[in-house]
């Protein structure tokens, strides 16, 4: 992935010591030495609250969504917004991603800058600086880039940028649901891409077609909505709209992968078309909302169930308790700037006291019952023995959201040793 | 405030080209070149969505802030966990601010890296690691550091640490309501608090007494919350507990700080006590949760009436619109991964066609109606001249959970010129 050329240039993707849970550096350091430094959770060599990403849960889920992928003959892109970390990145294209999915221009100079050759810019490309990234880019004839267009507004925009600049635009049509996010509503709005398409056809290049499903709730208007695409793409198909072949057809997010999946391979395109789902959160998945989701995909999706395994939480925060003024109320030095708390606030997983031997299951009781932006309460039983300074480990919900509070993330075996660290660039 | 030596020093203090907003860099460049690359906002020299700051609504509210507390008479250590910008509190420094307070060892670490030499950390230290992170920064004679304790417990990991390692450690005691957040709740925790402070004489220093009055939500509690830091302070004073002259006595997050101001000051110390406020969100303020708690301010409170003026909001993101697919709905590109949306959603302020000569305000109806992880959804009318491509100024409510999705800020002046870049290191 990366040019090994490439893996010390830039001063940014050292790692710095004023990094969460990183103080005992020194001075900037490359992510190959920190590996050497032989690390430990459970010594305390570095500071709490940490994120930590579990080895063994990644390599699994990995696996997991690859067979999945496999079985249904469809292909991924992850989305990478989730986690914005080259380094995982990586490791999804070596598990046979087909690319990287990324939400803006700026999160896709990330990926390009890390090594990314293949990214759709699962979003409408907008604004002067933000085509110009895109632009500088394209200048490497290694890059395949597609992004969405989704009105003649927009298109006429890019048309001007990008013939401007004489550089050629791969994009694909968005379709969208009326009360839902972008995406073209209706059979006038699509005449009117296309022909703008037309008009800028010396420098776009119509590619595929494109849906976010997770703007509905159910899974009848889902299906409804997939094969609505499916009959959008038949459609260009037939009148020879798309300058790619195979053309593109893409959707999925991390709640109705398997949904996207089904309708969009029965609809038996061939090798016409080549199937690109987007979900993101699998990697490290959680015990929150895609937890939930992905129960109901086991329940729905008979691929899904003969693989009897499922996703595992492979991030978790670790934090101490910091004060116990109460019998029932631990007070934990872990807020809203280290975990997600818009779709559940972290759940404790593990209860560890520094100088025992490992980490043992937090008991089903204790809750988090408020996160503040540096603490986090825990209620618990006035008979717990829960004291200050010891360790906590807790599941999340939402990884997008705790990702993203994060600049390094130490990779821990199943001893808790650091094998390996994850920049992010939010 | 920080060494012109030291200046260029740090590379996790150059800029790197793949912050968000800043990829027209073509490398990662220090904070001086950047203001001279003669950038402005209204040009898309930046690619969106971006946050920026205000430089003459900081100096406004930096001067406001100074005014307040020398009406009191009292002392400002503002809380930098609000941005976690040294730039930033080097300008509060420079405006009279006694210290800067910080709610982690890693937030103090950050700020001493750049140059602040009194820090009062409103929070436990705890943790092998967090307590290394002190004491080797406590090797700097030029630093003055104080943390909080609430437990014998922690005081005895703290006077195990600070003992081997022959250094002194000053903590205050935290006092706290039942039903808060940490801090002693009652006379026995306090007694044995002294008696483990008594134990660890030789490493620890009892330097005065802190509270969070935030956990209450009414005057008449907050004051009788703040008579009793008085009681204990008196108390321990003529016990002569304390071991710095003067003691200090420390309270006051964002939205209760006149009342805090109120009653330490009229409690008539004198010289034999130092009063810290440690407000945070006074510096970039909002338009939600701390502007109504500022309408309260000025409502309840006679200094900052007869000041005359309010605190200003000084932090906005800036957004494209990226689709209108429906006539009354826009589609921004901006989301929770680049604004806070815990208090209150980001509110359209200013409205800037590309090409034309200056931001309008937005019409008052324009809503966002909801936010996804890199989208907004803007509630408009019909009839509403909006178009895919115009740039939105949304103001924001909680600077905290805003600022920690950036790590470069623009500071622009009335032109919307770029003058200054802050860095934050969360």
């Amino acid at each position: 992935m990366t040019d090994s050329s490439q893996k010390h240039a830039n001063a940014f993707d050292l790692i710095a010591p004023i990094n969460k849970g990183l103080s005992s550096l020194q001075q900037a350091t490359p992510r190959e030495e920190i590996v050497q430094c032989g690390w430990n959770l459970l010594r305390e060599d570095m500071s709490l609250p940490l994120a930590v990403l579990y080895e063994d849960r990644l390599q699994h889920n990995l696996h997991w969504m690859r067979q999945f992928i496999a079985a249904y003959g469809v292909k991924l892109a992850p989305h990478g917004k989730t986690t914005m970390a080259p380094r995982l990145f990586e490791m999804q294209l070596k598990a046979g991603a087909w690319g990287i999915t990324l939400a803006t221009a700026h999160q896709s100079l990330v990926a390009y800058t890390h090594g990314v050759r293949r990214i759709l810019m699962a979003n409408q490309l907008i604004g002067k600086e933000n085509m110009a990234m895109v632009g500088r880019m394209l200048r490497d004839p290694t890059l395949e880039f597609y992004c969405l267009v989704d009105s003649a507004a927009q298109i006429d925009k890019l048309g001007e940028f990008f013939s401007a600049s004489k550089r050629r635009l791969h994009v694909l049509i968005e379709l969208g649901v009326t009360g839902g996010r972008a995406g073209v509503r209706n059979d006038e709005q699509l005449q009117s891409v296309l022909d703008a398409l037309t008009r800028w056809s010396d420098s776009i290049s119509l590619c595929g077609i494109e849906i976010y499903e997770g703007v509905l709730n159910d899974e009848a208007s889902i299906r409804d909505f997939l094969q609505h695409a499916v009959a959008v793409t038949r459609k260009l198909f037939a009148e020879k709209r798309f300058h790619r072949a195979p053309v593109l057809l893409s959707g999925a997010g991390s709640a109705w992968y398997d949904v996207v999946a089904d309708v969009f391979s029965t609809a038996h395109f061939g090798d016409s078309v080549e199937i690109i789902l987007r979900p993101g959160c699998y990697l490290t998945h959680d015990v929150g909302s895609y937890r939930k989701a992905q129960e109901e995909i086991l329940q729905r999706n008979p691929i899904a169930r003969q693989m009897n395994s499922c996703l595992l939480p492979a991030l978790q925060i670790w934090a101490y308790v910091q004060s116990v003024p109460e019998v029932d109320r631990a007070i934990i030095a872990m807020g809203k700037r280290d975990a997600a708390f818009d779709s559940g606030l972290p759940a404790p997983a593990l209860h560890f006291r520094p100088g025992s031997a490992m980490p043992r299951p937090a008991p089903a009781h204790w809750l988090v019952s408020k996160m503040m932006d540096q603490h986090a309460y825990l209620q618990m039983d006035a008979e717990d023995d829960l004291r200050v300074g010891d360790m906590i480990g807790f599941d999340i919900s939402h990884p997008c959201l705790t990702f993203d509070k994060w600049r390094t993330l130490p990779v821990l075996n199943a001893s808790y040793d650091v094998i390996d660290v994850v920049n992010t660039y939010f």
